[in-house]
């Protein structure tokens, strides 16, 4: 089935059933009004939000409406967790060689992941919001999922049966920010600003064929101001499963339900498959003609990112957003 | 005011008002039922809390029962922020000293922070459960706040009144995780499991004096095994208060209402006051006597956290943890 969360002036926004063609919508409200609250005690609200998903594609939902994607908030607007993992290796081998650095072996086997902030979720068409054009503004197209409770110490068999869903994801970073901060030994803060989310929250299920091993095999399409800049599979070159990087996260804790998983930025070893961060184009160039020629992104640049099905359709809607600068009323 | 919450078989739990003395509690049910709600809507809610709060006091609250912090979860049991500080800045340079490492000059004007998991936060009674002793376990004594909504690019001056609580913290690190997990460059993950808290969270004003240039001007008593082992001033040494560290988290994006933010280990430059962690104790062994002597904690050893008024009297109730090892039956 398909999920949104649509705008209502609260936080936590409204759960919608979306159909699986994105055309219509149908309240949840008697079932339960939030996405956080069916993760909670998702095997009893499930099985009820599947009957309205059912009867709404069914075309016999009788308080339907047009489902707007740019009223949908993220599915999450909020959440208890979001890490984020960085699991197409190649991806970091190319950056590291950029800069001169080796990669150690240990990546191919032991997952990089970063503790994301989750208190301001962005939705699909929010703004991206920054302080300055010098940050090096960059997108980073991902697909992520949203779990259920995975007991400390789980291996990854447990722990396919307990994602709930997926979303696409632009974890948007400030590239100038980040070796100094990481420099200082602690990981990404003010490198990593708002993340967004795609308008729908899929099953797994829906993805038929293409969800299997715990990745999901579509290509990931980016366009960057109308131009395609990338369409790498998300299944290819995905050197952990998602259920490897859950099992990471629960090695040392409880994962509670709601938790959100990113992938790491998108990347395949064949490169006409394009990019999804900018920071992957500058390292080819660096690499291939010693210095970097593709800037990072402008105020009023925009970056859309989507999945589409074998017949063309969007499977989880688009994320499409702008670049604009912070307002000083904005700031106090 | 002085707010907990209760366990009930929730995830969220069931928010009470503590008396000031932390004998009696009353249900806030009538006002709102869970703390988030309050942090969601505080202008509206803090009044009619603050009101219950006084008719405890005074010995008037029709259904107070006794407050017991042994049924007592985090007051956030579950938070979409922790976000934590390094803000003594003299413990950072001991540790660095003793592992021959110099300290970049800017930590004394740059926080150093790292983003932590939020969903599986622990209450003051909960057992530190670790899948080995050979993880290095140490508890960490610090402080935190809990905030309001603090928009991007705010500044320290503007922030102090969206200060909405103050709790303990121990922010268990497992110590041998930490390097290798440093040295890839994401910051800390596996080697930050679940953080605890103390029974009750309280309102700035409920420290009087002690609430100062939005920092926590008491001493912070730290027992092991029943030796007291830690008893330094959490105003003392702080290099960065609580506005300066929660204007570094908003400096790129907002903060939303109910983000807790730490202060980092308590630490005095005054070495007599003894230490609020065990790594500064061995860090102070290396650089004395060659080699750290003390070794970190195994199953059964117990750590307790807790602040007193002038009077002797307990502000938050204390952290009581016992170490004991991940069940196999826990783990899929």
């Amino acid at each position: 089935m398909k999920l949104a969360t649509l705008t209502d002036g609260s936080r936590d926004g409204q759960l919608v059933v979306v159909s699986r063609d994105l055309s219509l919508a149908a309240h949840a409200t008697a079932v339960t009004s939030r996405l956080q609250g069916a993760l909670d005690d998702w095997d009893f609200f499930a099985p009820q939000l599947e009957d309205l998903y059912q009867t709404l594609n069914d075309g016999r939902a009788r308080h339907a409406f047009t489902f707007d994607p740019k009223k949908a908030m993220a599915p999450l607007p909020r959440s208890y967790q979001w890490a984020d993992g960085s699991s197409y290796v190649n991806h970091i081998e190319l950056v590291r060689k950029a800069r001169g650095a080796e990669m150690p072996p240990s990546f191919w086997t032991d997952p990089l992941m970063y503790q994301g902030g989750s208190d301001d979720l962005l939705g699909p068409h929010d703004d991206i919001v920054c302080p300055s054009e010098e940050h090096g503004i960059d997108f980073e197209a991902e697909v992520a999922v949203v779990t259920g409770d995975i007991p400390m110490g789980s291996k990854p068999k447990s722990i396919g049966p307990h994602i709930r869903l997926l979303m696409l994801v632009n974890d948007v970073s400030l590239r100038n920010l980040i070796p100094a901060e990481l420099a200082k030994g602690f990981g990404f803060f003010q490198s990593k600003p708002a993340t967004a989310f795609s308008p729908v929250a899929i099953t797994p299920d829906e993805l038929g064929d293409a969800w299997r091993e715990d990745k999901v095999h579509r290509p990931l399409t980016v366009h960057w101001n109308g131009v395609k800049v990338g369409e790498p599979n998300a299944g290819d070159d995905m050197t952990f499963s998602f259920s490897q990087l859950i099992a990471h996260v629960a090695k040392t804790r409880n994962v509670r339900a709601g938790s959100i998983i990113g992938s790491g930025t998108v990347s395949n070893v064949d490169r006409s498959r394009g990019y999804c961060c900018i920071a992957e184009k500058r390292s080819l160039e660096m690499i291939e003609q010693g210095s970097a020629k593709t800037p990072f992104m402008k105020y009023g640049d925009h970056v859309r990112i989507e999945m589409f099905d074998d017949a063309g359709q969007s499977i989880f809607g688009a994320i499409e957003q702008k670049v604009v600068p912070l307002r000083r009323s904005e700031a106090a």
